[in-house]
């Protein structure tokens, strides 16, 4: 596509081509997804997983995706239970939020447990962290081209096992979501790494993950806070090279100050 | 709030305040709004408007704010018809979405119509595009301690009209629109800032306000683009200080080009 800049100069540069995928359950139209559609099977896994609305990935039969009619189809083995109700609650959430939190998941917090801050592999040293940073510098590097995109990935300390991009940041976690449930991969063990903002709703689907430790390049809301520290969840926004602000999970972190400047 | 820093120092920040604003339209619920709170019946008039759900603003007979229940009451005048029909849709879109675009406003961009590109003022300059964004350098200035929000701003060529900050980028112009909807102020010589993405929905929301000019300081999508360019919208992008990429719509604007590099 062709723009203006400031020099009156004309040039081509290209945008991220989101398209919709309208995602439907046995047959029943769910929701439309804007989307890069890298992953998108995996993205349809990951939304419903993140949204509560099925509770066990051998719950579902097959998603099809036919980008032709930019239609996802989800078949179920036994239905969806409650499916009205399950979808019924809608809540805008704050930031660049999908949204639409369906059902009850903000009342479901209580059952989610994450590992002890004990176990050395759900802890994470400074070293490792600029590690990790490191690694999303590298990668990120490869894609910044495009602009306009959230990135989102997944590691084990500092190894770097998914990196995935999409238009808006919900999306790209949900992928992952998708990923993990389809291998049967614990979170435990994982850290997740976003461009976005450490929202309530992040905080949320990293916690529904098992993934105890959050990355985030971008800061901090309240209610982001206020889950995680009620969950137990170890919080770094603000990361870029060897800088990060650790909000909350202090417990996890194992400290290796800079000199003092 | 006391965080940790990579210096190993502890240090008291301060995050935004979000707080859920559950929305009642006539007794039934309708949505819940995650807010900073500054102008909560300006926020709720124009998610109605936005939403187009009600048409006019003397549908409404009042809006009551207690954030002693984290409510706010609409009454209307008659009505909302079809309202399970309206709210029935949703679609998740990209970005920094609200999320929720309500029943058929994806439908309805045929009925916009905006000023002429011959009207003066729903023209930009370059030295009126480069006032307009020293107006917002200065202002943000102002709020930049807060972090982790989004901002939005009404101007008439390069006067601010309003300036609104909030967690999400959508509850900064759906305030925006209640203001101008209650003020009954037309939009066709006004230009909207935004810190956000133009993303479809925002340039959709501009338009329905009747604003023909978006200045954003972040990127674009294919679906804001695209959006834009049908309905004959002007665009600039990655704005500050005297950088800008305009997307579309150059038939709106007076380039003034620097002297090349």
């Amino acid at each position: 596509m062709s723009v203006l800049d400031e020099y009156g100069a004309q040039r081509e540069i290209t945008i991220p081509a989101e398209r919709p995928l309208t995602v439907f359950v046995d047959n029943r139209e769910l929701v439309t997804l804007m989307t890069l559609g890298a992953a998108p099977e995996l993205l349809v896994l990951g939304y419903l997983r993140n949204q509560r609305l099925v509770d066990s990935v051998s719950d579902i039969d097959s998603v099809t995706v036919d980008w032709d009619v930019e239609a996802a189809a989800v078949k179920t083995r036994a239905g969806i239970e409650r499916f009205d109700e399950k979808t019924a609650k809608r809540v805008v959430t704050s930031g660049c939020g999908q949204g639409t939190v369906f059902g009850d998941l903000m009342n479901e917090l209580d059952t989610i447990e994450l590992p002890s801050s004990r176990e050395p592999s759900a802890r994470l040293s400074q070293a490792t962290l600029y590690g990790l940073l490191n690694a999303m510098r590298l990668q990120e590097s490869t894609y910044k081209s495009a602009g306009s995109v959230h990135g989102c990935a997944l590691f084990r300390q500092d190894e770097l096992l998914m990196f995935i991009e999409d238009v808006g940041r919900h999306n790209a976690i949900d992928t992952i979501a998708g990923w993990m449930w389809l291998e049967a991969m614990g979170g435990g063990d994982k850290i997740f790494y976003t461009t976005g903002r450490l929202t309530s709703e992040m905080v949320i689907k990293s916690a529904q993950m098992g993934v105890p430790i959050i990355v985030s390049r971008s800061g901090i809301t309240q209610m982001g806070y206020e889950v995680a520290s009620k969950l137990g969840l170890c919080l770094f926004g603000r990361a870029t090279n060897r800088h990060f602000i650790c909000y909350c999970g202090f417990e996890r972190f194992d400290a290796q100050p800079e000199p003092a400047r």
